[in-house]
């Protein structure tokens, strides 16, 4: 089978594995409070452009999620979120778990839109009963967005500015931050992104690590007593060391970067094989995830083949498939899946 | 620095490290459906003759703590726990922050008494004002316990028949389980233990994984959707390879048991040297953590020499501090240590 | 001012009055246990012809849904509930608060569709992801919405049938339920609606009582240790006969439909009124709730002298209020209303 | 049966329910808008000296507890309380429901002492691991206690000095504080708490109202956007008028001391009824509980006559039993009680 169902399939990049080996018998400080932690840290302030950002790393992306809308909301807020968010559907309810509201607008093509934000919030502010209801305390945003859309550097400063004039926090999820960066498409560095965002993290766990998630406060905003709130919530790791090895290999001549980059190289190929043999897109995405619309004959026939992930049913006759390229897409995989296509 | 604080400063067992390596490359599902879970879940079934037993594994100990509490407890009950025990102190509060009261019992040397327990649950039920009070629906034990101590199977079996008399679920933390299983004082075998618990789990972190613990239900009784819950709770990893190959490494050829035991002897020699010495013991551990008194003038010198645990002022001049071996110390360190004790 | 914002602007009824005073010097027990409540509880069974009904009082609306939602529903089920629902915007995040997600469908009117709840949860069981979503595991509807419309028996039995087909419990908000069995469109009684749904409330505090809602669970359903649950939810008053004596008195005599009777009569008048004046009518209400759309100028003139509520702003000229009798609105006042309409 | 459970067996004071009768008609706004409420936490200010003390009605007790502790506490923080506290054993685990944990210290007699408090807040401090533990945010007591007894002057001032000098705030259950400010033992008069606290309530329930626990931050320090949050913990009455009302009428003429006045009369003619007949007192308690411990004989006998409190079993031949008087106690069931001790 040819593994395109996502990017979280294969192990870790080779480099973090050697780094494992090279690091294994020095002994550490638990919790996060190791050296290679740190080092990471360092790095990601670095290539943020962002000497004052505060690092902490967590295992997950939904536990990242969870973690931070929680220790930054205020008990009566909520979080508002595009209705195909990550955190509005596909977490099994983990921020309602931590007791606060998901408080859902459109998505467009995952992306939520300045606009339609301000009007919200404003409408939410009009209201005479808004005493009654959950104020909006932070705006979730992903970065590719489920869809694999991205944000332009335009709109997330639009939607930065309409956070910053109501006083909420913007966090944007980057679970796969480092295939939007290095699409072509994109026109965000990872400074400027630090500078437009309040919280966001760059993703491990899907560009490269076995598991882990860099979340970064940007300016000077970590909740207090992140560390027992962290633990507090089930996501400190005992072994630090785990994921500060991981993100000190990725930050280390950018090897992030380039993974990221080679995935989206793939995704080019994939897209251009798939082009070539007439599919259908559900959805024009520039990064590593790719939807097309297939016949159930072609559904039927492609699984024999190849991993990818069911979206979503179109119609009776036509469903609507993803296929996933990663930093572990070999060309070979491609060549062999433009085969079978 | 000679490295004696805890059991978790050092990476992992070398023969885990491998494994990545020769598994990195095989795609595998997400979510804990990789054939390295259910292979290492098959494997822990086996080693607790226990073949109906239901296997997640869990990243860390605080959470592995929360999610069994939480998903086994009903809303109107509360977790049993040695005043002493782990979850009613050092867990920030994480299960209550399930919205659960930890019901704290006198620990003795980090043990509950069965006889104590009967009373106290018999005194609940006594209480006419039980209805306004917290109903016991589960008993913490911890193996070893947090002071290194270990419950014999008399012990276990007493406070065993007092939790099914009472219809209560019995949890043992096991986070440092291999630890006692090779104790010399230990009487206790894997599978009697998953006879006598209703849910255990088997700690990596400690015990030679980079992190890692193995959720055992032993009765056919894992709470329904238990997946979801998992993942609710943040604590559901994408890549649960991560976890699956470790303890599938840790449960072929009794590694598991051949490191712990190697941890155990370590610990044999420290406390030769500690007692030739003439170190006060604070309390008679069988286990891979030992505790002594010193004064304070000793207690600055060690600090030059040897990372260890600051356990309990005792006065003006002495302090319990704890020195813990694992599965990586050596012969050397101990050689090194015994020099500067 | 003429007092038509709402249905809780008056006291109670001159019956209740008097019983507290007729009462008041008989000692009773605490927490529910009085032979108030315990009287209460008979009348209502035998008003709904449902002798196993097990009832509780509540003090007020939030909490009786906080409570029952959060005690009906397992840790990994959330509520579905028309986006127009109460629990859905206006109780300021109660029910996730309970750590529960509300699952929103399309209202119209204020009302569900049975064919479409029947697909939103096909849908999610078709999803191949649902183990990753929260599961539905109740349906919440209001009789009479927050629209003043009414569900139909027709309506209601289609709605109960999906409910019982995918063993989700079917909770119907009756916090104005007496003004809905009253209306000339209701062919719906309390017994049909007792055995259709699986837990309702019995609204007091909009109809004729100081404050109190009668929680009702038809078959023999009532959550184990319910009152412990609720006490722990804070929701459990010392003197239970505040709210027994008042459902007493209000389910003596039929007081209960009388009293909701005459606001309906009320709404009668006040609703011809508004017809004739040439009031657009924002919604057709058939109940105590009116709404009606004016222009700014005319709602300027109406600030000065009725006391009603702003509904919703239509365009830059004109706005939807709501116009509310209740058991209290006298002849008087919507004669004084009409010459100033 | 004479009636000497507790204080909260009867009615209201006969001055509220004519009130509810004198202002039934009136229109109020909802929520707690209404003028009552208003006027009734003007006479509450004057009657603390505190102009800005910020005043807000709540139904019951377990309800006052959960939302101030709630509210006032940080994430991260528990409250310490004896561990004799109401919120401590007879509450449900309604603090940990809202996700804090009740850290205890020994009750003497129901009270904390403030160099034990100071040193447990010290031992929090000192202890290298406090950054996986719990942080003190608050100290509960209860004025009186569970046990009747009263903190003097000098104890609470010295309470208070402790929590201010760690930045913790200190919070009074005064339940039935005018059973304190009655008793002869008293030293504290209400503006004087008023300025040692930063939060206590003024009980309604036991001291005379149907229903009604006044809430008072008194130092401006009224967690922000306060009614939303009370709404979302389902603490939120739509008839505000019912316990602003009561409060008026209890804050009008001093009519909420003198009716304590009253009871504490009672308690001591109780009292001495008790001693003369030779009880033998469980505690010594100069408010309105009394407890004596009587045989196994006397406890049989007792059932007969009078509804008293079962406290606990003393031992095989003795228990503890509680007499309470109140408001609502007449000299004739003193009497009648003496006839029968």
């Amino acid at each position: 089978m040819l593994a395109f169902a996502n990017d979280y399939s294969k192990g870790a990049h080779p480099a973090i594995l050697q780094r494992f080996i090279d690091t294994n018998r020095d002994p550490q400080p638990g919790y996060g409070q190791d050296t290679y932690s740190a080092s990471a840290a360092e790095k990601i302030q670095a290539a943020c452009d962002c000497p004052d950002a505060q690092v902490t790393f967590i295992a997950g992306g939904t536990q990242a999620n969870a973690v931070i809308i929680s220790t930054v909301l205020k008990d009566y807020q909520g979080v508002i979120a595009a209705d195909t968010g990550h955190v509005s559907i596909h977490e099994a309810g983990s921020i309602e778990y931590t007791g606060h509201k998901v408080l859902t607008i459109p998505g467009h093509d995952g992306k939520i839109d300045a606009q339609e934000l301000a009007a919200y919030i404003r409408g939410f502010y009009d209201d005479e009963n808004h005493i009654q209801m959950v104020y909006p305390g932070m705006v979730y945003i992903s970065q590719p967005t489920e869809y694999g859309t991205l944000y332009s550097k335009q709109e997330l400063t639009a939607i930065s500015d309409v956070c910053h004039q109501y006083d909420i926090s913007l966090f944007m999820d980057g679970a796969r931050l480092g295939y939007g960066l290095m699409s072509p498409e994109n026109d965000l560095t990872l400074p400027e992104i630090a500078k437009l965002v309040d919280v966001f993290y760059i993703g491990g766990t899907k560009v490269g690590a076995l598991c882990g998630e860099a979340v970064v406060f940007t300016h000077n905003n970590q909740p207090e007593y992140f560390n027992n709130r962290v633990k507090r919530r089930g996501a400190q790791l005992a072994k630090g060391r785990l994921i500060g090895v991981q993100f000190e290999t990725l930050f280390t001549d950018n090897l992030y970067f380039k993974i990221s980059a080679h995935a989206i190289e793939m995704a080019a190929q994939l897209k251009a094989a798939l082009t070539e043999k007439g599919y259908q897109f559900f959805i024009a995405s520039p990064t590593n995830q790719q939807f097309v619309v297939v016949t159930n004959e072609k559904l039927a026939a492609l699984k024999q083949e190849v991993d990818f992930s069911f979206w979503e049913k179109i119609d009776d006759d036509h469903t609507a498939i993803r296929l996933v390229t990663s930093w572990a897409t070999t060309e070979e995989e491609i060549a062999a899946l433009k085969a079978v296509l």
